[in-house]
């Protein structure tokens, strides 16, 4: 599963078959041979692709438009997106709230949206309001005529991708043991795949986003949680049972105050988002995270301060997974972004002040690219990596 | 470079080209037939990999005792090991010593033995103990008539993997920027390669020692100073520059005393054995590591606790280790080894109690199997893992 995983991020990213979708995408119908001449490519490797998007019902020979030379061989020979594919949803779940996307076989994103949850909703509750989501972006999208082709789950949590089950963690005592993608496959009878949603922006952002060409990359995923997902050697890091990138519970202090998940001064008590709510309350104690960051751009002290503390918290941590890891790339995301330079400023000087001269060499830090939308479209991802069973699925 | 080393550890441990290899030298002649027979692969495999060998100059053919049923044609076919093939070195160095090994093309240790070198000492220096602790090896192993193929260098430091040079760490300021193996391959006229010391480890207790058969593996060697290699998914884990495994600069202790890497508090300044031995001295001013596990077996009160302090935080460490990469195996090897159970109890112990419950679930943790050679037998693995130039080198 996890080699099958890994190589699929590398052929998603690298491989010719993105760059012919992609033409095909931006022309609309063309021949093999001028796939061949704009992708840079041998005939012969646009001959294996284009039967493998065949046989996948990626794309159809014959439809559309007419090629730019149009003779009766080059007719026949053209190609365009199956305009009758199935689409892709991605549902990123976090205690509080979903966030979906829509998106074609290419990969291109059709609709979105989010909805609130309360944070005591079970499973069977969420995923109601994610059914409602997915008919509502399949109507704003225009393609409830085309069939479902599977649904990519993001969980706040990890997953043990043995069994399909949620494990325990702080976050999910509740959760353990629930397997939402079997619920979700049953109910709606397509294949529907999960994986901890910060693993979901890592592929996201390492497949679409600001990690794009790093072959080592450590997302860390800041907002009621804060957990991480790893690309090493281009490939995702799932480890024995899928549960790589807890970060959170790192411990940060080690005499530092109970965590839930049991242990002490996890760094989840220092640098996620509740911790810098706890932090201003005295000064203002009705502040949202996107207040706090406001505030501090205008100059509070006691915001910038906060934020600051939280920001040098996760550095020294990052600093440890620098040297053990030695990433080119650390890509930020969750609510934290909004704080953007507050938080990446000191954020970057606690990784340089703690980690070895040769750990962050070849590091450069940053926000991601893809904001709210990562691990719902991470979803997505995980679900293209098997495009075989995405064309058979519906 | 990284992918070729993470693709051939997987072929070393799982391919079966080491099983044709190891059946050749528990049968001296055998001929294609029997080997595919013996291993269990068919005659097309055995094809392939022998054609590969007999490039290599590993395996010869028509030399030997006779086959079996020795005719004509399986006379003409029957293979033996290459008794003029050459010899692999693996020196392994600490600040105090280098440990080394000579192997044949089999990976058979024909020959060990130790040196101690003067702290202070350079590489120069260092580099003439080294060659002639092989002189002596390869006398010891009767084989001065044989060219050497190869030598695998073991650096206490981390190893910038892109330029060769040692990079910056506490252990190693002054050598920041030397080329050891440069240095040597110049000398020698054979192919030097070298890696950090726990990257070796970890290599070698892959390929032949107790983390065999894992694809998750953390390999923590704890001697004076405190370094961890990495194989995830059965592959070499090194990073954008190498410098992976730095786990003695973890900060163990936010607060804590100055370290030489700059930074404060790392868990080599807690857990590796100079912290023990000051941790005792009041008690026991003159104790060696070894002398404080024997007093520690026989009761000691103090020693037992300076160790079980040392494993407790080695073991908070490591359970940041498995919240992050969720192994499936933590091999500890060095001088710790010594302390047995004293260490391994608590140890274990540690990494339970401040890891999530997933994350440890699918763990074992053990000590190694290799001991004081692992680094060195690491080189000889390094050097392995290109059959081809060794065979074309001598």
């Amino acid at each position: 599963m996890t080699d099958h995983v890994g190589g699929s991020l590398q052929s998603l990213r690298e491989s010719n078959r993105e760059r012919l979708i992609a033409l095909l995408r931006e022309h609309g119908a063309l021949h093999r041979a001028e796939l061949a001449r704009r992708a840079g490519v041998s005939r012969a490797t646009v001959t294996t692709i284009v039967n493998e998007l065949l046989a996948g019902g990626v794309v159809v020979e014959g439809a559309g438009s007419e090629p730019a030379n149009g003779g009766p061989t080059a007719k026949r020979a053209a190609l365009t997106l199956n305009p009758e594919a199935g689409v892709i949803v991605g549902l990123d779940f976090s205690a509080g709230s979903v966030t979906g996307v829509i998106a074609d076989l290419s990969h291109q994103v059709l609709a979105d949206g989010t909805r609130a949850l309360a944070p005591q909703l079970g499973w069977m509750g969420r995923l109601d309001v994610g059914v409602e989501l997915i008919d509502e972006m399949r109507a704003d999208a225009g393609v409830t005529g085309r069939p479902l082709a599977g649904v990519g789950l993001g969980i706040p949590g990890p997953v043990d991708w043995t069994t399909g089950e949620i494990g325990t963690s702080s976050k999910s005592l509740e959760w353990a043991g629930a397997r939402p993608s079997a619920q979700l496959a049953e109910r709606l009878g397509v294949p529907v795949r999960q994986d901890n949603t910060a693993h979901l922006g890592a592929l996201a952002e390492a497949v679409w986003g600001a990690a794009r060409g790093s072959r080592h990359v450590v997302y860390v995923k800041v907002s009621a949680g804060l957990s991480a997902g790893l690309v090493i050697d281009g490939q995702m890091c799932r480890g024995a049972l899928g549960a790589t990138g807890a970060l959170g519970h790192t411990c940060a202090v080690p005499d530092g105050p109970l965590c839930s998940c049991g242990s002490r001064g996890c760094l989840e008590l220092y640098a996620a988002t509740p911790a810098i709510l706890e932090a201003v309350r005295p000064h203002h104690p009705d502040a949202s995270f996107e207040g706090v960051a406001e505030r501090a751009a205008d100059g509070d002290r006691p915001c910038r301060r906060a934020l600051a503390d939280a920001a040098t918290m996760l550095g020294r941590s990052l600093a440890g997974v620098c040297n053990l890891l030695n990433p080119e790339s650390i890509i930020v995301g969750g609510d934290l972004t909004a704080a953007g330079d507050l938080v990446m400023g000191p954020l970057r000087t606690a990784v340089t002040d703690h980690a070895l001269p040769i750990a962050t060499q070849a590091l450069s830090i940053g926000w991601g690219d893809l904001g709210d939308r990562a691990g719902a479209m991470g979803g997505v991802a995980l679900m293209l990596q098997e495009p075989e069973s995405i064309g058979a699925s519906s």
